[in-house]
């Protein structure tokens, strides 16, 4: 077997019901036919860079080195807003300079609020220029600029190919909760997925193995499980990336919660 | 790198909830494995058979020459409607009988209403034979004679191998708005993307660069901006396949408007 | 071309609006990069082993021999449940030890209800070892194990070299409804499709040639068409696996009749 072969990640706000996925995938097979383009999501809620940002991070670690992430939730598409290509550590990156692509960031550098940046020292980013001898639809910078690039890149093309330097980037806030001088952590909902499990911003490095309780809204869950088989009702455990999630045992913990994205979650001593 | 891969595309009413899909690329991996599969969407409403063709036609310029696409959008599966496989300029198309390949018929020669039409000089067009020495479900064509054609095609296989070849075949009138002797545009919503961007056949090229206002149900639209990054509120601007569509800024244009397929879509001059 | 590629497909109740496939595919693209991975369906109910088990089972005949086959529906991963590799016929299956694939037992040798039976003749289990060197979630074993001995096993490793071997396993009731002595069937409703066809355990096998109509609820259906562009209004037909479905035509059956998973469905001589 013929184990060089090119990989690709995708992560878009397109949905799945249009062809605007299978049109970008068509493009990257015409440049760069060998490429496993792998999907990670298309169901991030359109034009939310942030549930992006953290989805595509707590999702690299499945990837071998030299895997191209392309990535787009882009709502200032056709504006000024620069595409990228970055290269950073073993993994290659194409996306819109918006905060989507900020796990190429080491966690320390990371900015207070959404912002640029210098690129980090090891870092390679380039503006991408767009494609030559193609017209470039105004709406569709993923297939016409994105995909070209990203294809380009699988092939084994150098970042500093496809465009000039820049030395900043937008970058959002780590994803990590915010911890107040008496322990107790002021968290957010990332996400919610298919299975109704609530996802923070909560890392398991933050519990600094404490017993804990978290609270949304005005509910307090004390019950911490290592697993969604274990426990009843409503339970806290670490999700499969390091975050806390707050899950409901054959049930949708969400919907039981009225949760949403952005919804605060505190994290205190279960004894408070 | 090898590059010498074929490429499919698929398109159908399936959805992905079910393993239809995933069955008639098991067919497909079984005949020629090397062939990069690409799934255009899935989610053409239950036998829409113009929501397909326009979504089939719009995606095709993404994909490389000798392109396979396999179509099923098939209300009269299992009656005596016939199965095609096409070659038309460098692509090639298996599908039912029933308008959904009219991509295959140029512009100019697509007839006023759904009808059967001569197949156009230059394409070539066959009533596919079953499979041998296989049962085909009455309910499954897709997997049991359409899949299995097309995966011979990708393998290198002829148009004219598949079947006889036949003399006429069933096409939709082109996606294009009607042009009123004052210039007015009387056209219809076509598809909904993810985004509730509502996607018209009024096409760039029937502006004829002038300053227009949409009118869909009761609202007026008269923004006309480049991107969905610009503008404010309702806006039109031409979507990446060249065709007119009503969009809200941040918001979804479908669900405001309470806009459907084959909602009336009217484009007069802005100062009307 | 070169044909010699594995072919893996995967079945969960993952959903794809998170990454959990993507991972598992990046996973077995490290490991395996020359596999065609194939998405049977990601959208069984949550924690739904019988119906994921049905939909496994009527999937399998589309795929070549030696492909191998990852399902995940887990509600007890984490738990003391065991994970298993198995090579039965000419296909390989990985996955949870919970009835999941019980498609590996021939029809004749499953239990009348679920439990633990012995390993078939001629079939071949093993409980997985974890994969060395690597931390495992202990909610994602999708990813953390079986990707790890699925992709390995599509390698051309042998399903002795990914455990111990086991003696019995979990497995389910044929799908079959049961057949009472006045000739009558007692079936359930085990998937409703995409287009609301209402997929039950009722056999063509189990008809006999009899002319029969089904009940489901108040609702008798008597009409008998061979495909879904036959009849009119709510018919029964034999569906693409085999088994009886009741539909609507041009219409979505299980809203009209309100049918959901597990509802009772009696099939009778039609003049009863």
């Amino acid at each position: 077997m013929d184990d060089r072969r090119p990989i690709m990640t995708l992560l878009t706000d397109f949905g799945t019901d249009d062809t605007y996925v299978g049109q970008i995938k068509g493009v990257i097979a015409g440049i760069c036919p060998p490429a496993l383009v792998i999907d990670l999501t298309h169901a991030v809620r359109p034009q939310a860079v942030e549930q992006g940002a953290f989805l595509l991070e707590t999702a690299l670690g499945a990837f071998p080195a030299d895997t191209v992430h392309l990535a787009v939730v882009d709502p200032g598409v056709g504006t000024e807003r620069a595409g990228l290509a970055i290269r950073a550590g073993s993994h290659i990156f194409v996306g819109p300079d918006n905060g989507l692509l900020s796990c190429v960031v080491p966690l320390g550098l990371r900015p207070a609020e959404p912002s640029r940046i210098a690129v980090p020292a090891g870092v390679t980013a380039v503006a991408l220029r767009p494609p030559p001898a193609r017209v470039v639809a105004a709406t569709f910078h993923g297939r016409d600029v994105f995909a070209h690039a990203a294809a380009r890149l699988a092939r084994g093309g150098a970042v500093e190919s496809c465009g000039d330097p820049v030395d900043s980037l937008v970058a959002l806030p780590p994803f990590r909760a915010r911890e107040r001088p008496d322990g107790t952590l002021e968290g957010r909902v990332l996400h919610i997925d298919r299975f109704g499990n609530v996802v923070t911003n909560v890392h398991v490095m933050q519990l600094h193995g404490r017993s804990l309780a978290a609270k949304l809204g005005e509910t307090r869950i004390a019950a911490f499980v290592r697993t969604y088989g274990e426990g009843e009702s409503l339970v806290c455990l670490i999700g499969s990336s390091g975050f806390l999630e707050i899950a409901e045992v054959n049930g949708n913990a969400a919907a039981r919660l009225s949760a949403d994205l952005g919804a605060s979650v505190e994290v205190a001593p279960a004894g408070l």
